[in-house]
Formats: C-alpha cells, structure tokens, sequence
C-alpha cells in the first residue's frame, strides 16, 4: 500500500498539492483495482462458510478500499460505482445496499458537519480559541496547550480535523509565530515549527478521543455495536478516552516543547494579538449566541445520554432544526456543504457494505483464518502484537477512513475471536485509528495542508511523529488498560 | 390555500421574482401553520382506528403541507425540521423517519438529475431540439410542435420540468421569436406569445406523462404501489399515458395555435437559425456521444424492464456510474448539483412520513370518513365529481409536489374505497396531478419563468390554460378511460 489519497472525508479543504505523493494516472489505478478483485473472485478459495454473495461483496469491498487508497475517483464517486456493481450484481438487494443512508449514525455525521459550519461562519469557533490563547498564550508552551485545548473544545462538535485544526487553528497558530517574525526558512525555530507539530500532534489526540473527532469515527462506533455488542456513543466513547486522552493531551505540547524547542520562550505579543483580534470582532452577535447555544445544549444533551431517551442523533436533529429555524442556517447554506454531502455519500455506502460483509459471514471467516496463527496465546500478548502491527500499518494510509474502512473491521473480528474483552478490542482499535495518523505528513488530511505551510521540515516532522507514536502506545496500551479496568470495559 | 410556493423540486433555477405572489413573513406563516396544527391534535377527535403516533404524525404532516405552501422555510430546511419532530416526539422511529433516503425510488430522483446534468452540460439537450426546430420548425406550427415533442424526446431522463422548458428550450422559443422580431410588448403576438404558451403548455402534457416528467412523480408512482398495490413503474407509467399523451400533445400546439393565432405562420429563418446554431456548435464531442449513449442505453432499460430483472433505479445507478468513470460527470459536478440534493432530502422526509400515515392507518381513516358522503354512488360518478375537485384545487397550488403530497394519498384512499378499479385510480389521478398545473402562471416552477420572458398577458396565459385544462380532461377522461379499458386496468 502506498499512500495516495487524502481524507476528504476528514473535511473540506483541498489538500495542499506538495507534500502530496505523485498521482498514478487513474486507468493504471483502475487497472490495479480490478486485477486485484479477479485475484479475490478466481484466485483465493472461498471457505464453504461464506456463501457466493459474501465472496462477491468480498471482491467489491477489497476494490472500495482500494479505490479510497488509490483515488482513480474521488470516494464519493467510487463507493456511488461500488454501490452500482453491488446492486447491479444483485450481491445484496438495493434496499439493503442503499441502507446506509437510512442510519442514524449516517445523519448524525451530515448534522455535525451542519453544525460545525456555522460555528465556523459565524466566527464563534474562531473566538473560542482566540479566548484561550488570551489567557494562557503567555509563554509559547502556553500556546501549545491553547492550541490543544482549543482543538479539543472544538471537537465536541465539529468532526472535521481539517475544520478544526486547519481551517480555525492554523491561521492563528501562524499569525501567532509572525508576530515574533517566525517564518518558514531559518527562523522557523524561533515559534512557528513548535506551534504547528504541537497543533498536529495533540488534533490527533483530540481526533482519537470524541466521538465526533472525525467523520470515520461513528462508522467505527456503529461498526462496533453491531460486531462486538459494545454500543458506543458520544458519552462512552469520550469517557473510555477521557484518562488516556488527558494523559496524552497534557503530555504532547511538553514532550514536542522538549523535542522542537523553540527559539522563543515567552510570548506576551501573542496574548496581546489574540486580545486586539477579540476586540476586533466586536462584541458576540446574536448569531454567534444562538450557536453557541446549540453548541452548549446539543453537547449537554449527547453528555447526559444515560439520564434522557434523545439519542445522539435526535439531539443533533435538534440543533439543526434549531438553527434552521432561526435563521443562522440557511437551507442554501446546507446545499452548499459540498464537503458534508460528499461524506454522507461515501460513508453511507461503506457503511452498508462493511455491515454486509459481517452480515454474510465474511469477517468472521477472516477472523477464524487468523486467530489459527495465535493459538496457544495469551489475548493480551497477541493484542499487543496487533495493536502493534495496526498502528505502523498507517505508514501506508494517507486516510484514517481508508485505515477505518479496511482494518477495523477484520482486526476487530480477530481480536474477539481471540478472548480480548469486546469493550477493550472495540476502544482500543478505534483509538489506535485515530492515533496513528500522527505518524506522517500525510496521515490525514490536514496533515499536508500544515505540513505544506512550510515551517516543519519532513526529517523533524517524521522523527516527532515516531517518538510521539511510542508515547502514545504506552499511554494508551498502559494508562489506557488500567483505566478501562477500573471503568469495567474488562 | 393560496399560492405562495414554488416547485424547487421540478429543476434547479430559482423562480423569476415578479410573477410570484408577495411573500408573507416568515413568523406569520410558522404561526398560521402551528395553529392549524394544534386544531389537528387538539380540536378535530381522533378517530378510534387511528393510535396517537398516527394523529400526531398527520399534525406534524399537515404542517409539512402547509410550510411547503407558505414557506417560511425552503422545502428541504421545512422537511428537515418535520423530521426531527416526528423523531423527537418518537412518533416514528428514526430507522423508519429516516428511511426515505435508503428508497430506491428516491435515489432513482437523484440519478435522474445526475444524468440530466449531464445532458444539459454537455449541450445534447440543446443539439436535440434545435435539431428538431431545423426538421420540423419551417412553419410557426410547425416550431410549436418541435418544442413540444424535444420537450417529450427530453422528458425521458429530465426529471425537472424547469430544466426541460425553462433551462433548455425557453432561449430557443425566444431566439426563434427574436428571429421574426416579435418581442415582448405590441410585437409579442406575432410570434413568441404563441411559442411560449404551446411551450408551456405542452410541457405539462409531457410532464404528466413521464414517470420521469418531474420529480414528485415517482414520488406518487411508489405511494401508488403501497396504497393500491399498483406496481407504475416507468415502463408502465408511458404505456397507460401513451394514447391519451399522444392526443393531447398532438392537439395542444394547433389549439393553441387557434386561441392565439400568431401573425407570423411562415417561419424559415428558424429552421435556417437552428442549422446555424448547430453548425456553431460543431461536431458532437465524444462527451454527448458518451452521454447520448447511456442516454439511450438506460432508457433502453426502463422501457424493457419487463424483459430483463435491472429495476428502474438500477439502471439509472449504472447510467451515473458510467458517467462517473468515463469522467463526463465528475464527483465534483455531483456535489455542486444543489438541487438534486435540495429534491433528495425533502422528498426522502415527505416520502416517509405519507409511507408512515398509511401504516398507522390515517389514510384508511379519512378515505372512510370522505366516502360515507358518496353512499349510493357509482364509482365512475364519484371518479368524475372527486377528479374535477381535485384537479381545480390546483389554483390554489403554486407547486405539483405540494399537490401530490398533500392531496393524491388521500383522494386515492378515498377512490379506492368507493370501488373504483385500482389501475384506473392510480393512473387518472397520477396525470390530474401533472395537468392541473396547466392552470395559472404559478402552477409549478417554469410557469413564473416562461410566463416572467414577458410576451403573454396574465389574461391570456388564464384563458388559455382554463381552455386546455377543459380539453386536457375531457381526452383524459375519455380517451384516457378507454384506453385503459384496453390495456386491461379496469
């Protein structure tokens, strides 16, 4: 696998062209594709478990995936042409192929995207971070860690590190390291370097600890309802993150501090900045206070899931509606939320061949096929060798979907089949999904897009990429595991 | 009921501004229509057969109506907002709100946009009618008839009527008409008033006789099916219009050529602009012959259906996925096309929610209620009585959709339960639904747009289309009930 895609469906900004590795011309990808679907249909043997339709949607499958990877269209036209072949082939009926767009999981990522544009608009997500960086901007590690925590408030409702980090964090974290005239070139040391691997590495702890950290993530969750019984929503999910996540979080600015220490030490002109920007937007519009309200409510509600019967989505439905009707958010500006329809696409039609697959016992087969190799081991001992594997595996990806969509379900199938409490297997996988993006400049998408602001250069970014990654997997193989004891995942 | 809407789900250009009546604000509308909802819940008494999730989702469906009559909403903001109600309130659950959007039928709407896209983008649409305008368009007659039967040849895969009439073939009516200088103002009778009332005019007899002819029709073509077990499909749809279709868009052009008799009768110089403009065009690019070759090919399918096991949607996916990959139709084009995304989310709400009323009974409800009055009846009476009612009413409509919406589910109940045969129900008032529109200058959306170029009074387009509307019902009624004599519906 080589990387050659980019995580649309992590947002809606366009990758920055040069850290992007060179494109195949598409008939080569398509001819790819296609070889590789016959290997699966004519060359593999098809275990009598697996009835010819699972094998079929095997073949699709193994071809989307391939598609996400190696982009001779964009995903949302390639699962649309999957979609076609499945129906098309009778491989399932058009009711059930069609499925995913039913699925609430679906709508609550398309209502989230809603959401988060008007956060965005009405500048209120950009006021938020501009407010933590006047308070605790004082010092550059400070800024770090507004950077961080301003990423981490965001992703309650805003499932789109490219929104996020990119599109709300990286213009400050820039105008930031300006004001102290660093720059990409030699004085990139001085500020600008530390702030943006800082800005990168902790969205992706923040990624990997909401539900909401990124599009792929209620893919998994659902995923994981409906493979290991372990129902997953915005609430469990956070609470499963929260120990590990904080650990994380409040390690990673020091650690990068450590690691790409910046020329500048103490920032006053930073908080000032962030001060004089605040004053320059005026005071909070009515606008602004009606999101925000949204924004309060509709995260109280997904907090407060266990006490009340609105589903995640339902409370969603409602902020949208809520906006709707007040006006902040037109119906023209839905329509124009091109990145959230092209989401809603792929993703419900991943959704439903990946739920089909479980359906006609294709991941199961897989996963009996592997856990053969681990007889005789203990869960723990072949869940760290997977965890392993699963996690530097993202060399490969440019996607945390693609890494979702191709390895989540099988590794999980493989991980219950082998003992690993399902609570364990379910959060670690989805954590480590998140978590390896970190490793490169292209694991996701806003990845090129900072890396390609030209103040990091790829040695340093790869080196803080590796050492945070060990970092991470102790934090979350070791903190996490004793945390997940004492919350009774196991 | 007053006109205050426009059909956004007939095409995707925005209504000519000065043909629609004054808007009413917003707030009033919101209150007119949650009073009238209350009245629903709180005064009128549910009857026994009818639970209290089916009385509540009619309350929440009657403001739906009403809101896509008023307005104080766009139609998929309005639908949206009615879908979370009836989640919310947990008077559906939301698989079953939601699963609109998983209806094939519904998706069938979204290719067809796709597919019109790329008819009109690549400019066969237009090389077709002019190609039609230069054969046959010699005489001013003649020119009606060239509209009229591009506007039926593009009707097959144009699933907006606005797209057809106003987007293709309204610049060709009026540069045919500026041709013999005939202009909007004293010159207007010479030849555009002619042109554009035959366009229009035809358009709703094309329109009512595609299951493609715009985009609430398989709307009905699916309710039918579920309340009549009348499987219309668009095979089926063409062969039960197809004599009384015929007739009437072979008479619309010559009688309206007798009610507004343009001055000019000798049109050469249209032919001879037609060939001109061809010839400008230059040879087809290997884009229209890609796309007339899935034009053809997936309406080769629709209407062969019964020889071969691809449904209507099915070959409508695989005309978009070959589209897709041949790279005529990009992602990019898909995401930008608003309004077939605008059609999908009100229609998949609106398709729901009457699917819903049905199984809870509301529908069987009202039908037994209205059909007491016509004790004593022969059904074909009562078909004539409750077809001009319903067919009239349409002054009261600026919208088909909302026409079909709100009144065919339960006036099919209400024929159903006085004994008429299904097929004939189904069919007749599937057509009344489309030829109702005829009407007025607000009938759905092109009419404001053609009848907004200017050339035609208010008077006359009324004159006119009352007197088509006589003709309309008496070869529908007529024609029409022999016809289906024949082909064995009744």
């Amino acid at each position: 696998m080589q990387p050659a895609a980019h995580d649309r469906g992590d947002g809606s900004a366009r990758p920055a062209p040069h850290a992007s590795p060179a494109r195949r011309p598409p008939i080569v990808s398509a001819g790819i594709i296609l070889l590789v679907m016959a290997v699966v249909l004519v060359v593999i043997p098809r275990p009598d478990s697996v009835g010819p339709e699972g094998w079929r949607l095997l073949a699709i499958f193994v071809g989307t995936t391939l598609a996400l990877l190696l982009r001779p269209l964009p995903e949302g036209a390639a699962v649309l042409v999957a979609l076609t072949v499945v129906i098309a082939t009778k491989t399932l009926p058009p009711g059930q192929a069609l499925s995913g767009y039913s699925n609430s999981t679906v709508w609550l990522v398309l209502c989230a995207f809603f959401i988060a544009r008007c956060l965005i608009q009405t500048g209120l997500a950009r006021r938020i971070a501009l407010n933590i960086v006047r308070l605790i901007g004082q010092s550059s590690l400070g800024l770090g860690y507004a950077l961080a925590f301003s990423d981490a408030l965001l992703a309650f409702i805003i499932p789109s590190t490219t929104a996020r980090s990119a599109g709300v964090l990286l213009p400050i974290a820039r105008s930031m390291a300006e004001v102290y005239r660093s720059q990409p070139g030699p004085t990139s040391g001085l500020l600008g370097a530390f702030l943006l691997l800082t800005l990168y590495q902790s969205d992706i702890i923040v990624t990997a600890s909401f539900l909401t950290g990124q599009a792929s993530n209620p893919l998994g969750a659902e995923l994981a309802g409906k493979m290991a019984g372990v129902p997953v929503d915005f609430a469990r999910w956070l609470w499963a993150a929260l120990l590990p996540g904080l650990v994380s979080l409040f390690l990673v600015p020091w650690v990068v501090f450590r690691l790409a220490r910046p020329g500048i030490v103490r920032t006053p002109a930073a908080a000032a900045l962030a001060r004089q920007e605040i004053a320059a937007m005026g005071p909070r519009s009515s606008a602004e206070n009606i999101t925000l309200a949204v924004f309060v409510g509709v995260c109280g509600l997904w907090m407060t899931s266990r006490f009340h019967s609105l589903d995640t989505t339902t409370a969603a439905l409602l902020g949208v509606a809520a906006l709707l009707v007040s006006g902040i958010f037109t119906w023209r500006d839905a329509l124009e939320e091109r990145a959230a329809w092209d989401v809603f696409i792929w993703y419900g039609g991943v959704f439903a061949m990946a739920g089909g697959l479980n359906d006609l016992g294709v991941t199961t087969a897989f996963a009996g096929w592997v856990s053969q190799w681990f007889s005789g081991w203990q869960w723990f001992g072949a869940l760290l060798l997977i965890s392993i594997v699963y996690f530097y595996a993202h060399y490969g990806f440019a996607s945390i979907t693609a890494h979702m969509v191709s390895m989540f379900p099988p590794f999980l199938a493989v991980l219950l089949a082998l003992g690993t409490p399902p609570g364990v297997a379910v959060f670690l996988l989805l954590f480590l999904t998140n978590l390896d993006a970190g490793l490169t400049h292209y694991g996701t998408l806003p990845a090129p897009i900072i890396f390609g602001a030209g103040y990091v250069s790829q040695n340093l970014w790869w080196k803080i990429g590796f050492l945070v990654s060990l970092m991470n997997l102790t934090i979350w193989l070791g903190v996490g595991m004793v945390w997940w004891k004492l919350i009774g995942l196991w």
